[in-house]
Parts: C-alpha cells; sequence; structure tokens
C-alpha cells in the first residue's frame, strides 16, 4: 500500500459524505411520467450524460472532463443554499449571497488545492464565458425543458410560467448552442399553443425584442 | 440556427427521457443520516464526483472524461434488469443475461454511432480490464461502503453481510487503487470489531487466502 497523507483523505471523504446531502435538495421539476420532485444529484447526473451525448450541438469546442464535472458539481451549494426556483424573482435576489456563503463552507471542507479548483470551476459555471461554462448552462436549462414538456407542461401550468420569463431565462441557451436553443423555442412554441405555458401581453412581448 | 439531423436529435432525446427512469431504481444501500434508499442516478453522481477528486490514488494514469462517463452510465441497464444486491448470490447467476439484454433495447434508442461508443463503454466497465474501468470500479465499491460505514453499518447488519463476501467483492478494488483497498480494510475492520459486519469462520477465512 503507498503512503499516504491521511488528513488529506480525511478532508476528502469529509467532503464526499457532505455532499450526499444534495440528494436530499429537492427540486420545482418533477421527474418523467409525472412523479415525484426531482433532486439535484439526479439533476447533476442527468445533465452530465447530457453533455457527453449533446456535445455536437455546442458552438464553441470544449473540454469534456471539465464541462461534465461542472455539471456534477454547479449544485452543491445548495445543500445550504436551497433550490432557488428559475422563475423565483424574490428569492433569485438573495441567491448569491447564499450560495457564495455556502461555497465557503462546502468547498472549504476539502484540502486546499481541490477547495480552489472546485470553487473555480463553479464560480466559471456561474459567470457562464467559458464554452465549458456556456454549453453547461444549455444543458441546466434543456433538462428541465424536456421533463417538463414530457408532463404536459405540469410545473409550468403550477407556476403560472409566462413565455417571455421562459425566453429571458434561455438567453443564456443561445449563447451556447443555437441549434438547442432551436429545439427549446420548438417546445416552448408547441407548450403556448397547448396552453402549458401562459402567453405574453403585448408588453411583455416587446420587452423581450 | 445550424441545420441539424432532426432524427438523430429525436433519438438522443428518446434515450435521455428513457434514462430518467433511472432515478427510480432503487439499491439496497441508504443515504447516510439512515435516510431513504438511494437510487442509481444518485450513486452514479456520486461515484464521477468522487472520481475526480480521488483520482491521485488511482494506480494508473486513466482518461477522467472516459472514466467518469463510466460512472454515469453503468447502471442505466438496471432500468430493464434492476438492481442486483452485491451479496445476492442467486440474482447474480442472471445478471449478465439480463443486462445483456437491457442494453440492447436502452443503448440502442441511440444513433447508431453513440449505440456503440457507450454500449462499448459499458462492457469496458464490466470488463473491469482498463485503467479507466479499474478505478470506475473502485468508486463502485468505495461509495456505498462510505455510506453503509456513516449509517453504523445499518445496511449489512440488515442483510447479515459476512466479511469474506465483503473481502470478495473487494478484490476489484485491489486491481485499481491499493491505497483505497487500504482505506476500505480499515473500514471493514472498524465495522467488524463493532459488530455491523460479521467475522469469518475459519474455513470461510481460509477460503480467502
Amino acid at each position: 500500500m503507498q503512503e499516504i497523507d491521511q488528513e488529506r483523505l480525511r478532508q476528502q471523504l469529509d467532503f464526499i459524505l457532505e455532499i450526499d446531502k444534495e440528494k436530499n435538495v429537492f427540486r420545482q421539476t418533477h421527474l418523467s411520467g409525472g412523479g415525484r420532485a426531482e433532486n439535484d444529484a439526479e439533476h447533476a447526473w442527468h445533465m452530465a450524460v447530457m453533455m457527453a451525448l449533446l456535445s455536437e450541438y455546442a458552438d464553441a469546442d470544449f473540454d469534456l472532463a471539465r464541462g461534465m464535472l461542472m455539471c456534477l458539481i454547479h449544485d452543491i451549494v445548495e445543500i445550504d443554499a436551497g433550490d432557488t426556483y428559475a422563475y423565483d424573482e424574490q428569492g433569485k435576489k438573495t441567491q448569491n449571497a447564499r450560495e457564495e456563503k455556502a461555497a465557503d463552507r462546502i468547498f472549504g471542507l476539502l484540502p486546499e488545492d481541490q477547495d480552489k479548483k472546485f470553487r473555480a470551476l463553479f464560480e466559471e459555471f456561474d459567470a457562464g464565458v467559458t464554452p465549458e461554462a456556456r454549453f453547461a448552462r444549455v444543458m441546466d436549462n434543456l433538462q428541465p425543458v424536456l421533463l417538463n414538456d414530457a408532463n404536459g407542461g405540469a410545473d409550468w401550468l403550477r407556476h403560472g410560467v409566462k413565455r417571455h420569463q421562459i425566453e429571458k431565462r434561455q438567453q443564456k441557451t443561445k449563447q451556447g448552442s443555437l441549434s438547442l436553443y432551436g429545439l427549446i423555442e420548438t417546445i416552448i412554441d408547441r407548450n403556448v399553443a397547448a396552453g402549458h405555458i401562459a402567453p405574453d401581453t403585448e408588453d411583455e412581448s416587446l420587452k423581450q425584442e
């Protein structure tokens, strides 16, 4: 057996056990088939598999290992900060502060080099500028749209979500993949037509242009 | 918007929705804190994060993107084949046939090139020979041991698991990481001493050597 740094390993194991709690952070999105609410760990898993599968649609080359890891860890802060629903305007005002504090505590469990690395990856996702972050955000936006669409728009209906709210969020998608943005537009159109997403008033529609 | 092959995208989306079902395949392991049973998607997510975090302990260099993707997809076949508990000797006899049939159907939803690629990655994990597969199997073995240990060995106690059963399974761990094998041995020792894992009879112990 190799000589290993036991203190370093203990810090890594503490972090690994800590993030087990992400499996109990529930989202507003429900599993396909109209099942229970999805949790953050499941969402992150789904995003990472999707990233490997859909990489051909990314508008810029990216490093798959970095991108997948970004998907896998982007919601870890929600263990402390909770899930902030995409269309919860009040919650979003305090989201950054809550998530920064959570990142300090949770990534801070790791050995210093890995704390820095994971923290930087999380901040990179949040900033959404690099090719990895842009495509990871496409996955973050597309994954719940697919589940919602498969559920007859039940979550949009429940929250009375309007078209411009979804469109606003999907501006990030446009920056990562024009073709997957096109796919999401098609899905939105279909769900507006079916009455699952509320159409905009003329004012709301104009503000988007 | 780029011109895309709509039939190819439809196949990819069908697969993406199909694997949503993995979130409802429950394992024998329970979440830390004595919570509910863990599902396959959560387990796969946890393994992939662990792989990125613990890669320094792998006994051979490996490609992180391939290794993480292997972790993420290794249990997809259980959507059809169900979870086979590590110490269910009857279930393990039919496990291969059940899983091959499931792989045909589920990976078969993908476009041909991706079907081949994902199927090959799954078979590679199963064979456990390449550095990626060896280290992915270390993660597959270590992850439930950490949860079980955190839960006072509740799952081992419930199933009356004996030391040689765990040791047998951990032979795969030895091939991927001697240092993490050492960690697992320490955890097993502690749980045998605490009465959470049943000690072997002299016969069982000898058979292991």
